[in-house]
């Protein structure tokens, strides 16, 4: 199997690639428009033939390059079923396996941070993982008070579904915004100051509800451009269209 | 391949168990004395043929189970060639992988905490991993005022050797003293407090030099039990010996 972890800093994006070493056939989970040249020689370069984009959630902070990628690549387009756009391709639910070649991967349905979360789990044997979107991330989680976020739908998606895994099992989550690349269940459970151990659920509630961030600066045109799976849209700012412009096959 | 991490809680020390799934052996990175029948059900548990105890380095804060689990299990004793004691069957060194079935370790000299402590990099495709001993701990780094330690070593260690790997590798520390479970290469370069961007070899040894740690509680009995390889020695304190008598063959 073959892994590789890839990061976007404009919007901290963290994107997967996933391939089987048998067949050459690969998913990258959460691509985003802006490094799909990047994704592109990298897969070249690997000799993997890209099958599917895979996308944990409608996201509202960056386009996905799952639109762009398909138009370069031919690869499908993957994405929960639930609430899923008329583009995408392959809808995922829980209880069904997603597979690339040799590898499996078990969504699982994560509400709170969107309704339709989903987190994608790799059950192997030597190396648990759970890509685990923007509903646990290292030492916090993504916010709530947007596109059907609900924090106790978060709370527990996270202390009943993520939780009950083995301590072991590696996150990867969607973003950091502090350089940091992984962590373990086990880790996020004693340590995660929002959901670790000791958290209730009414106080993280409140202090979800407290948060008082601001308005996410693409949500605007990133959630319709999203639904259209990544793309571009006419009323993005301006140094935005051009970046995801060359990639937009109208 | 099979893969545990496993903690115990008096001294903090993570114990590794890496298994081939084809020949069924097994080798225990840095195993502890006081959970020596937890290793041996886990391995039956598997069905796994312990092969191989491996060591990073003598310890100074619990007695290695090598000794007790060769006499259970028969496994063979194997650490780092240089100045290994009588007891060592195995000794490994960089520049020559060490393999268990299908598993290849590549032991890299990293000195600094001990002036012979190796860390052992698994170089696979899905999942570089590197046990990095005492050397480099998660945001930390062992101590480096006994047993040969040696601060600039230590910097030069993580600094030309760990951070020169793979920003995804995943490091996976012999301690943690707050929970975390694992980290990555790139992680650290980023974060570790002490050793991560910008810090200098200067500052580093100046901050080491400073610090100004209690004597280790166990360090009088604990080496000199370690280079016989996890011999209880007869001056352990009455609690001490009571644990680890009940493994000890004379």
């Amino acid at each position: 199997m073959i892994f590789r972890q890839l990061f976007e800093p404009d919007s901290s994006t963290y994107t997967y690639l996933l391939a089987c070493e048998r067949t050459r056939e690969g998913v990258l989970i959460d691509p985003v428009i802006d490094t799909v040249d990047r994704d592109c020689e990298l897969l070249r370069a690997l000799g993997i033939t890209l099958a599917f984009t895979l996308e944990t959630h409608i996201h509202a902070d960056h386009l996905t390059g799952a639109r762009a990628l398909k138009a370069k690549l031919g690869s499908r387009i993957a994405a929960p079923r639930m609430g899923a756009a008329a583009c995408v391709e392959v809808g995922v639910e829980e209880g069904t396996p997603f597979r690339v070649g040799d590898i499996v991967l078990h969504p699982l349905h994560t509400p709170g941070h969107t309704a339709a979360h989903h987190a994608y789990v790799q059950d192997q044997e030597s190396a648990p993982r759970v890509f685990t979107g923007d509903v646990l991330l290292i030492d916090g989680c993504g916010r709530t008070d947007f596109q059907g976020g609900d924090s106790r739908a978060l709370f527990h998606s996270v202390h009943d579904k993520l939780f009950s895994m083995a301590d072991e099992t590696l996150v990867y989550p969607a973003h950091d915004y502090g350089g940091r690349q992984v962590s373990s269940i086990g880790q996020e459970k004693r340590g995660n100051t929002r959901l670790g151990h000791g958290r209730r659920e009414e106080a993280f509630v409140a202090l979800m509800a407290g948060l008082r961030l601001p308005y996410p600066r693409r949500m605007a045109f990133a959630v319709p451009g999203n639904e259209a799976c990544g793309r571009c849209p006419p009323d993005a700012p301006e140094e935005y269209r051009e970046r995801c412009a060359r990639h937009d096959q109208g």
